[in-house]
């Protein structure tokens, strides 16, 4: 089953996507993240039967617009470490973004100047998780996994490395296409790729993850409770602006697409102001 | 003015604490969050006229249970960055905590045994944004604070330092003590301490910050939207177990308490299961 969050009639509404051209809304959720909320969301979402909507030209919110926490991994596909000159892990690196630094799958990304000076890429695997978990083992991970989405882990590098932490490069206002949909039944091993104005930046399959989503949902839940909704971020591969030599930034006018085969993409273009 | 959330008759309530031994219920906020959300809040609570409490006994809850987000300043005390042998910092060191990591002021810390060998303190001033802030000059930013509250910023230095990033040594479930009040009235300059089974720890004063709560508004904000409730910790002092010669750690039984003239303690004992 796909899922999303479309903005309509002035609100937002949570939408079941039954093909490519057509979507069912689901009646009383503003969106996923509130329908996450529902213990019952599977069956509620299969059953739904409200107004029917027209994709073309469909206005795409954040995937899932309101998490609790989003968490980082950082370092955890094999390519993307040896670029980086480091060996593999063995823990996951987390850190994290909030939730105003989403933006929808198809929305520009309004960088202010004082910031736009090294606007990097990162194509990323999302994982949204689809009941509370606490310590929960690897073997038991996947029931509690809603399903799976892209994102763009739009990085501020400048910020990034101003200090030890990176949190202050990975958060910029609504900079990180999320979406466009949350596919219940997606599984690793398809392509994930970023092209910036057309041209192939990243390229690698998301079964090279050192830590796949099962594991990340026991690490990080024998640390802090998974809610319903929370968002893990797996990380991105080989291939990003500043390891290149020379280094390439996202410039004003650019569009960046990161996409997952299977999973669709986020296109975003980037205006400075 | 002090407000504080109580757990009360099997939920919990927002009250103005109008003595040390009386405090006034907020009808119709379950929680300071809630509270906080109302762009009237302070004339809210300031004509509150709800059930007296008696504070004799009184269970805290965190005091502001749901921030959207709590950012967290690293090196950001004089004496504590030499103590670490750096230099005074051109920008704050950014990190988060996830709220799920936060307790009551005099709550028992529960930490599970495989995260429990070396358990430290990190006495901190936390600041409470009061309304929406972004890109806010410093000299406008007092007007977004709420007020400010203590905090402890309990830390698995092991976790902390098993990877580059600091996020997942910080943010175990239900360690951090925070409250027991937040003040709207508050000004830096008062002692603050730690003690470990009542032997001081940490002693400094909040005017020794580097980046005062009107620096990292402006700051942080100029990256991403503060939001009513969301919550600002300011950073640490010299003093904690693990820059000890020889370390110190937080053993299981043992209290904490950290508190700040004016603004009160949390004291919570740790147990390991």
């Amino acid at each position: 089953m796909r899922l999303a969050t479309l903005r309509l009639d002035g609100g937002t509404a949570a939408v079941r996507v039954d093909s490519d051209t057509s979507a069912t809304v689901v009646d009383g959720y503003a969106d996923l993240s509130a329908l996450l909320n529902d213990p019952d969301w599977k069956t509620v979402a299969e059953q739904a039967a409200g107004a029917v909507v027209d994709l073309a030209g469909a206005d795409y919110a954040p995937v899932v617009p309101n998490p609790g926490k989003i968490v980082c991994v950082g370092l955890n596909y094999g390519t993307h470490i040896q670029e980086m000159g480091r060996e593999l892990p063995e823990y996951p690196t987390l850190f994290s973004k909030f939730k105003e630094a989403l933006t929808g799958a198809y929305d520009d990304v309004i960088v202010p100047a004082y910031a736009a000076s090294q606007l990097d890429w990162e194509a990323e695997l999302a994982v949204v998780v689809g009941k509370r978990a606490y310590q929960v083992p690897e073997a038991d991970a996947d029931a509690y996994i809603a399903g799976y989405s892209v994102i763009n882990d739009y990085t501020m590098r400048d910020y990034q490395y101003r200090t030890l932490q990176w949190d202050q490069g990975k958060t910029f206002e609504k900079t990180s296409g999320f979406g466009p949909i949350l596919d219940t039944d997606y599984r690793l091993g398809t392509t994930i790729e970023t092209r910036l104005e057309g041209e192939v930046m990243q390229s690698a399959t998301t079964d090279d993850l050192v830590f796949t989503p099962a594991k990340l949902v026991d690490y990080i839940s024998h640390i802090v409770t998974l809610q319903p909704g929370d968002v893990i971020i797996t990380g991105t591969t080989g291939g990003v602006g500043h390891a290149r030599k020379p280094a390439r930034y996202i410039g004003d006018g650019d569009t960046v697409e990161v996409s997952i085969e299977g999973l669709g993409s986020v296109r975003n273009k980037t205006i400075v102001k």
